[in-house]
């Protein structure tokens, strides 16, 4: 059961701040605030691997020190949440709240947190930023060590859950957000506070996809003008490596995927060329296609498709000398990429991007101002929109071969 | 037969130039020069894999257009002349003249040949530099795309080669440089002048080895003052790694080497640490015990022992979210290097490094001087003198525990 809906939630801030109800109308509000107390609202929980997820009423306990407690408006589907529920993934933990492309509302927060105040509004963060650790403080990387370890294991820093099924079972956290549920509990650490005017059914993409893919070629590979690239994959993070790399001026922008259904999209964002690798002529690989159609390799390569061959082959179609490929995309658990050494000492460097290189709490506004500018293309990438109640279907957008993502709204 | 020694062929050039003999005398010498012919001359030829190397006199071709032929003075033997010898290299070709980590006096030169001139003491380059090709123009990289197709196929870039052995057998070449000879004919994108005052018996090495592992340090991996750096292999490409990261101010330096009695001469160059990956606490392997030495693992790792396993302990032993992985060694036809792909897509680079990152033709000039004011080691490496006919008792020094390099004199 919902208590609250945001607005509420932000009259009664509004209210409250400016003081101008009289004490027994804060007293009665307060009585019927949320605050401080557990939630009973819908969600989405996979309790098992490869099988729907089931719509329960879920009970989401109020944060602790150092945690905040969001009203998810949108998430939207991303291809990791079903790698997850495919149970290909080995740190899978079931039962819990998938999803980690999301946007919502602060609904309160736990002690001691000073960064986002209720009312805010938010993009949970599966990457956090401390600002305090090791990581954060090496200027070197987005990874940040605060809750991580926690984080992997489907909890809260403190070792436990905020989320139980209407059965009171416990339920697993996902990747620090769990967006798949009207209320979620996240470390403040995990939570960006955005420009209030941001239309949340669009910037909730910003939570991964386009982040990932943009911040890979603006950041992690930092592609320069007149650079050449090749994409492998068309979906959400390819199409943002692809505007990623359009933006800073690329001379050539190949996207490879087998679907031909993606060239259109593909080009709309930027790309000059696209190859389906499995209409080459006979007896030609991919890396040769690439190596020929650009005088011996590319600048840069992006994998987006978690394939560890394609993974490969990206290594191999870069330029000798200074060819850099990134891997972006997740594999299958126990999977492996190889090549022979003589590929990186002859000069090409294999790296890899997690949430774009993006640091979320610093630069998140930037990625939205972009947005807003319409320097970023973000609701181009919302190819159906669906009500919660929906999200199984939404699953199902995912293998037809036009959609990049479908936004929920609760 | 050897018809000039280099004091011959210094002392004509000085008095030709310097034109204080009466011009039948000129004319006399011009007669006996070996300008313009054939030279026979002594060299190893290596006629068959894993065979030890024939002593012969060979004959050695006048240099053609843009060709320089060198009176090679000092060579020494290098770990990848065993490996080819040894017939583990897919790509070497038989019978050819061995050597590629030499140093001499330019005995004539081609048509064309304006960057060296008779008399020079030069080092012949393995990674040549033309300065106009792609790759010498992108300012990226120090592989020279100008000679490396012949090269490769052991022949001087109009496809022939310039070496007969006593029955006019053709031989191959070897790396552009084939050093196991008293006289050798290169590529003049294949050769700078040194300094005249520098020790050929001394700077030979820096045609290959010091030079490798120093600039893999200092240019391929940039360390800084304060980074952690392991080491994998204590040879003396491995050495020369730990001696660029000592000369960079590098807080630890770890090196990791099967063979205890290499501790002391590690330490010597700059090791802070020195660990055997064969004497570890039960169930302890070489990247945990890395990664406990270094708070989370190293800033820089470096394989200089070609053994893809200790590539992949060396990539996993990096910190995440920024340790740089340096592949050096020269690993076995078709053997592969492998890892998980989220080792890298959680911050870790993998690249690799062909002759240190440096510019032969550029860039040498800096190296001697380093070593002239002693801020380079080299000598340090030499750990036997022989003459020439001990070439075999060279390769089996290779064998030996202490063994870096073995200096051969003609």
């Amino acid at each position: 059961m919902r208590l609250f809906n945001s607005t509420t939630i932000r009259l009664f801030h509004r209210t409250f701040t400016q003081n101008i109800v009289p004490p027994n109308a804060i007293t009665k509000l307060h009585k019927m605030s949320t605050v401080g107390k557990p939630i009973n609202c819908k969600a989405a929980v996979s309790y098992k691997p490869n099988a729907p997820l089931v719509l329960d009423t879920i009970t989401v306990d109020p944060p602790k020190s150092h945690e905040v407690r969001i009203k998810i408006i949108n998430t939207a589907i991303c291809h990791t949440d079903a790698y997850t529920l495919s149970g290909k993934d080995a740190e899978g933990l079931f039962p819990c709240v998938l999803g980690h492309e999301g946007a919502g509302i602060v609904e309160s927060v736990g002690e001691g947190v000073t960064s986002v105040k209720v009312g805010d509004h938010v993009i949970p963060l599966y990457t956090a930023e401390c600002g305090v650790c090791k990581f954060c403080k090496s200027g070197k990387t987005n990874l940040c060590g605060s809750v991580r370890a926690t984080q992997g294991k489907g909890v809260m820093p403190d070792g436990t859950s905020r989320f139980h099924d209407s059965k009171g079972q416990s339920l697993y956290h996902f990747m620090g957000c769990s967006t798949f549920s009207e209320y979620t509990v996240v470390a403040d650490v995990s939570v960006v506070a955005i420009d209030q005017t941001a239309p949340l059914e669009s910037v909730c993409l910003l939570g991964c996809g386009v982040t990932t893919g943009y911040g890979a070629a603006i950041k992690t590979a930092n592609v320069q003008k007149g650079d050449t690239v090749a994409v492998f994959g068309a979906g959400t993070v390819g199409l943002s490596v692809v505007q990623g790399a359009h933006s800073r001026g690329a001379s050539r922008i190949i996207i490879v995927d087998i679907n031909d259904n993606k060239e259109t999209v593909s080009r709309e964002f930027g790309a000059t060329d696209f190859i389906n690798p499995t209409k080459l002529s006979e007896g030609q690989t991919i890396v040769d296609k690439l190596v020929e159609m650009t005088d011996g390799g590319l600048d840069f390569t992006f994998d987006c498709t978690g394939n560890v061959d394609v993974m490969r082959s990206a290594l191999e179609a870069c330029h000798k000398g200074w060819g850099q490929s990134v891997i972006i995309g997740v594999a299958d658990a126990g999977k492996e990429i190889s090549t022979r050494p003589f590929q990186l000492v002859t000069g090409r460097v294999w790296k890899g991007s997690a949430f774009g290189g993006i640091k979320g709490r610093s630069e998140m506004g930037g990625l939205i101002k972009d947005y807003q500018e319409k320097k970023l293309k973000v609701d181009e990438f919302i190819t159906a929109r669906r009500p919660f109640s929906e999200i199984n279907e939404g699953f199902e957008d995912l293998h037809n071969g036009t959609c990049l993502r479908t936004v929920l709204k609760f």
